[in-house]
C-alpha cells in the first residue's frame, strides 16, 4: 500500500521506504507492460527496476516538503512525475554507462546490466527512450501552472545534456589513464552526477513554488551532497567488498579512474565528505524542522556501506 | 545572408534552401563551437552538419506558413528553435542507428559516421546530448504562450519516445531476417520515421496557433508523406548508384532488411508512392496557396533521386 502524501512525521528510514515506494508504484503506472509489449519496453522496466536506491526521487520529495510541508497533497500527481522523470533520466545514464564501448559493465546492482540480459542494440535504445520517457512524464502532466511545468523540463534538460550530465561523462572518459587534480575531478563530478542530484533538489522545490532564495539554499545544500556522494562513492570502491557494492570491488582504481581516495588518501577523502556535509546543513539554516529529511538525507550519503 | 521570415512567394527550390540556410545558421548559434569546446560538443556538430537535407525544418516552416503566412515573423524565434530541436533529435537517432551493434555503418551521406570520425563512447554519448539538446531548446523559449510550448515539448516526445521513434527502431531490428507483411512495414516506418516527420508538421503548426481542423488535415497530409518517404527510400536502394546514395546501394537488400519493393515489386513500389502523394494533395484540399510549399515538399520527396 502505497503511502498518502504528504510524508510528513516519519522516521527517516520510513520517509525513505516510502518514498521508494511511491515512485516504484508510479513507474510500474506510467510505463505498463501489458500483453503486446516488446522487448524494448522489458528492457526499459528491466533498467528501471533493478534495485536502484532511489536517491533522486527521495530528494525531490524531501525539497518538497522542505519547502511546503502541508502543500503537498496538492502536488502529488507533479511530484510523482518528477520522481519518475528523474529516475527515468538517471536509468537511461546508467544503461548507457554500461555498454561495452563505454564503462563495459557487466554487473550493476549484483545483476546482469542491461546489455547483457537483452543485447547491445537493445540497450542503446532501451536509453535512449528512457530519456525521452523522463521528457514526456514532464510534458504530459495536466492542471499545473505551465510557466512552472516549463520550468522543470528546463532544469532537467540543462541538468544533463551538453551542458551537464552529459558533458561530466564526457570529461570521466577523456580522464581514464590521465592525471588530473583535485579541481578537475570535482569538475568532472560536478557535471556526471551533481548536476542531476541539484535538479533533484531543485525541481521538487519548483513544484510547491520555492522563493528565490529558497531555491539558492537548496542548491548550495544539493551541491554539496551531490559531491560528498561521489567522494563516498570511491571511498566504498577501495573499502567495501564486492557483495556490497553489486559490482567488482576496486573496480574505478583498476582502470586507473581519479579518484578522492588516489589524490587525497582514505583519510582525506573520509574528512572530505564530512566536510561537505557540514556545508549542506549550513545551506539549511534558514530551514525549520520541514528540512529534517534532508539533514538525515545528508547524512545518509557519507554513512552509507560504512 | 540567411533570409528573412516569412519565406513567403519564393519558388519551391528557393524556399528549400533557404529553410536550409536558416536551420544551419540557427545550430551554429545555438550550439556554438568556442575555445573550451570538447570532443563531445564537435562530435554533435559535426553529426549535426553532415550534409542533411533538413527536410523535417523545411517541413515546419512550411507548416506554420500554410497555417499563418504573415504572421511568421512574430514567432521566428520560435520556430528556429523547433526547427532545430526536430533537426538535433533526427541526427541523435541516426548516430545510434549507424553504431555497431545496430546498423554498423560507416558511411552516412558519403562522409564517416560519427563513431568513426571519433570513437563508439563519443557517438553514444553525443547522440544522448543530441536529444538532450532538443528539449533544452524547446524548454529555453521565452516570450511565448507557455501551454503552447509544452504541446510543442509534449508533441516532441512522444513522437521519438517508447511510442514512437525508438519503438519504430526497435520493430525495424526485430524484423531483420523475418519475414513480415504489408501492414507489419507500415508499422514500422509510421513508428520509425513517420512519427518525426508527423511532428515537424505539427510543431509548425501548433506555433502558428492552428485550429485543431488545421492540425488533423494537416496530419493526414503528414502520416502520407512520411510513408511516402520510406516507399522512395525503399526505391532508390534499389535503383540508385552508391555515390548518389552516399550509402552501400543495395544495402537495405543485402541485409535482409523488409522493404516495399521487396513486397510490391518496383513498380508496385512506385504506384504506392504516387498514392501516397495524392491522399497527402487531397488532405490540403481545405487550403488556399499558402498550402503549396507543403504540396511541393510532397512531390519533391517522391520524385528526389529519379
Amino acid at each position: 500500500m502505497t503511502q498518502a502524501l504528504p510524508l510528513k512525521d516519519l522516521a527517516f528510514k520510513d520517509f525513505a521506504r516510502a518514498s521508494h515506494e511511491r515512485v516504484d508504484s508510479a513507474l510500474a503506472h506510467y510505463l505498463p507492460l501489458d500483453q503486446d509489449s516488446t522487448q524494448l519496453r522489458e528492457a526499459m522496466r528491466y533498467s528501471l527496476f533493478n534495485g536502484g536506491k532511489r536517491v533522486r526521487p527521495t530528494l525531490a520529495y524531501a525539497s518538497a516538503l522542505a519547502v511546503a510541508s502541508n502543500a503537498l497533497n496538492s502536488q502529488a500527481e507533479l511530484l510523482d512525475r518528477i520522481a519518475c522523470a528523474l529516475e527515468s533520466l538517471h536509468s537511461y545514464s546508467l544503461v548507457h554507462d554500461d555498454l561495452p564501448a563505454m564503462d563495459d559493465d557487466d554487473l550493476r546492482r549484483g545483476k546482469p546490466t542491461c546489455h547483457i540480459a537483452f543485447n547491445e542494440a537493445t540497450a542503446i535504445l532501451a536509453g535512449d527512450a528512457l530519456q525521452t520517457f523522463a521528457f514526456e512524464l514532464l510534458s504530459e502532466a495536466e492542471n499545473i501552472d505551465a510557466k512552472i511545468q516549463i520550468g522543470l523540463i528546463r532544469q532537467l534538460a540543462n541538468a544533463s545534456g551538453v551542458q551537464g550530465m552529459v558533458l561530466g561523462q564526457a570529461i570521466d572518459l577523456a580522464a581514464v589513464d590521465k592525471t588530473i587534480n583535485l579541481a578537475q575531478l570535482e569538475n568532472m563530478h560536478r557535471h556526471k552526477t551533481g548536476a542531476l542530484i541539484r535538479a533533484s533538489v531543485s525541481m521538487g522545490a519548483t513544484a510547491l513554488g520555492a522563493s528565490d532564495a529558497q531555491l539558492k539554499a537548496l542548491d548550495t545544500y544539493a551541491a554539496a551532497i551531490g559531491l560528498a556522494f561521489q567522494v563516498q562513492d570511491d571511498i566504498l570502491d577501495v573499502t567495501a567488498d564486492t557483495e556490497t557494492l553489486g559490482k567488482q570491488q576496486g573496480a574505478d582504481i583498476a582502470r586507473n579512474k581519479p579518484t578522492y581516495v588516489a589524490l587525497l588518501g582514505l583519510d582525506g577523502a573520509r574528512k572530505k565528505a564530512q566536510e561537505l556535509h557540514q556545508q549542506a546543513l549550513a545551506a539549511l539554516e534558514g530551514f525549520g524542522e520541514s528540512a529534517d529529511y534532508l539533514r538525515a538525507l545528508s547524512a545518509y550519503i557519507i554513512e552509507r556501506g560504512n
